[in-house]
């Protein structure tokens, strides 16, 4: 040890009272989450009621929260998402739980963030069918919302920017906090059970934290699906190469985050994987190149379901009624 | 007025204080709503989670909130609903707010009442398109949802008697009391504006409160629809004729509760009318045989505007995860 690194050391024992060092952060590779913090409160509101509102589609039925279910981990936990029409949808919906953690949005990161993703499955022809001209209309149309615009941005004028970027902010009030394995982290010894950390032990000395690391276990990195063996999978999808246009990007996919990942079955972005077991064992054989036991498996299986943090947590909001002159929702027009 | 009587008057008149006397209920046909009592909130809250659940349809997709939806006045706001597979309904959802008070349940009157309706969906193949054994399965199948019923009945069993029970409990908490028109019955004489007074007196000695009275201003008598001249719809609900098999009932439906009637729209049995202005014009022509001026429409719409009650306040839902035993969806199984 250096001397710098020395003094280092013994300024921080000397200075941090006894309750601070107990909810000192361990330095682990997975970091706790922090709760969010709301500068603009009245922005939320709205867009937790655009969140909310199947105005929003083509058929009046599908919401933002149909495929990312508040109430589910904010996930639909289908393996591919229902669309209009009921189309299939070619890839799992992500959850949108701590989703403004991701480096970038969508399985192959093809909206940089919230805002921009929010606009992609209005217009989706196999999502919501609708258009953003069309959204428009129907929310400038309907007084409730002109008020929170007004209330929000400080004037009533609808466009798309505006109903993405409180879309967004709602989203990244979305964080779960105080997991069990938070609270571990931030020193409560007692926080997990002797098999749950052997589980993170494992987890961790394995090398699964080399893509599922920082506060939210992943989301952070592109990685290949299959590296030391292939992944098989009947899904087109060929994640990254998409965007990029380059062939060594091809099944490259963001790393999804571990955070809740009890709640969003099933798994990878074909949803192929019903259990955490299942999910478990094909990242052990196909990224590290590694059989995990039953009761390995079982071990990390308990740790991952100590990634459960806070669940979203507000009042069902109540959506204004549309006004007389509101566009109707179409949803069996051909 | 014979003494016993007289005495009852003089007894009340004296013993009542003056807030009492201005809280008292206006002697008109429609009643004020009160509030749910809840007997068994772990009842209840079970309950909220099975309605607001998609796994009890095959789909995984569809739930009761999905037709019923709470955000926006208890239905879907669609002429006639979605359902698995995207199959169009033969009807439009009726709210399921104040649902409780209805003489029976469904536009036909074929469940006798909410525990028997909400059975319903889930087995129709046009709706959530599951089965109750198939429900009973998933349902008892989740630690979460046994815990619950536990609580709730005293027993872990799952059966559908038990989950129709709870989502009836439930939807009996969604009454929606303090409309600004039931202040006024109240005896508020602020609550209500001279127009929307005009538009309650025109509604009323028009005749309207023949069907739309009681607390609910609907939702206790089937009434022919098309009375004094026919209605056509393209819809082929024949109405009670369904039930009862009699000629004489044919056409008739359940006359629709006009409470929350600003957020339920579109109106009537086939969803036809899309505005209030609309349905007052059809139904004053059809069953009154009487043409409302522009005016007198505008009136009676200000007034049924007034019937927008407290709407349903909780916590968003929060599902226990499936386990992995639970069968999972198959929205796309044909």
């Amino acid at each position: 040890m250096n001397r710098g690194k020395l003094l280092t050391v013994i300024f921080l024992v000397t200075a941090v009272p006894t309750a601070a060092v107990i909810a000192a952060v361990r330095s682990e590779p997975i970091q706790p989450i922090e709760p969010a913090k709301v500068a603009n409160p009245a922005l939320v509101e709205l867009g937790k009621k655009l969140y909310f509102d199947p105005r929003l589609s083509k058929s009046g039925f599908i919401s933002c929260n149909s495929c990312h279910n508040l109430s589910m981990g904010g996930t639909d936990n289908i393996k591919t998402s229902i669309g209009h029409n009921w189309q299939e949808g070619p890839i799992n919906a992500p959850t949108v739980l701590n989703s403004s953690m991701n480096l970038a949005q969508f399985w192959d990161g093809r909206a940089a963030d919230l805002k921009e993703q929010a606009g992609g499955p209005i217009a989706n022809p196999g999502e919501m069918a609708f258009s953003h001209v069309l959204a428009v209309d129907v929310i400038q149309s309907i007084p409730g919302y002109t008020e929170e615009f007004k209330k929000a941005f400080g004037n009533e004028t609808v466009d798309i920017d505006k109903m993405t970027l409180a879309i967004a902010a709602f989203e990244e009030t979305l964080v779960t906090p105080n997991s069990r394995f938070d609270l571990w982290l931030k020193g409560d010894d007692k926080a997990l059970t002797k098999v749950e950390l052997e589980g993170y032990t494992l987890f961790r000395d394995s090398g699964c934290v080399a893509c599922h690391n920082g506060p939210a276990a992943g989301g952070n990195s592109f990685q290949k699906m299959g590296l030391i063996e292939p992944y098989k999978s009947t899904s087109p999808s060929e994640g990254r190469s998409a965007v990029t246009g380059k062939d060594a990007d091809r099944f490259n996919f963001k790393v999804p985050t571990l955070r809740n990942v009890e709640l969003t079955y099933p798994y990878f972005h074909d949803g192929a994987a019903n259990t955490l077991g299942e999910a478990v064992d094909i990242m052990g054989r196909l990224q590290l190149g590694r059989k995990f036991s039953d009761e390995e498996n079982a071990k990390i299986v308990s740790f991952l379901k100590t990634l459960t943090g806070d669940q979203p947590s507000f009042l069902l909001p109540i959506l204004p009624p549309s006004a007389d002159n509101t566009p109707r929702p179409t949803p069996f027009e051909k």
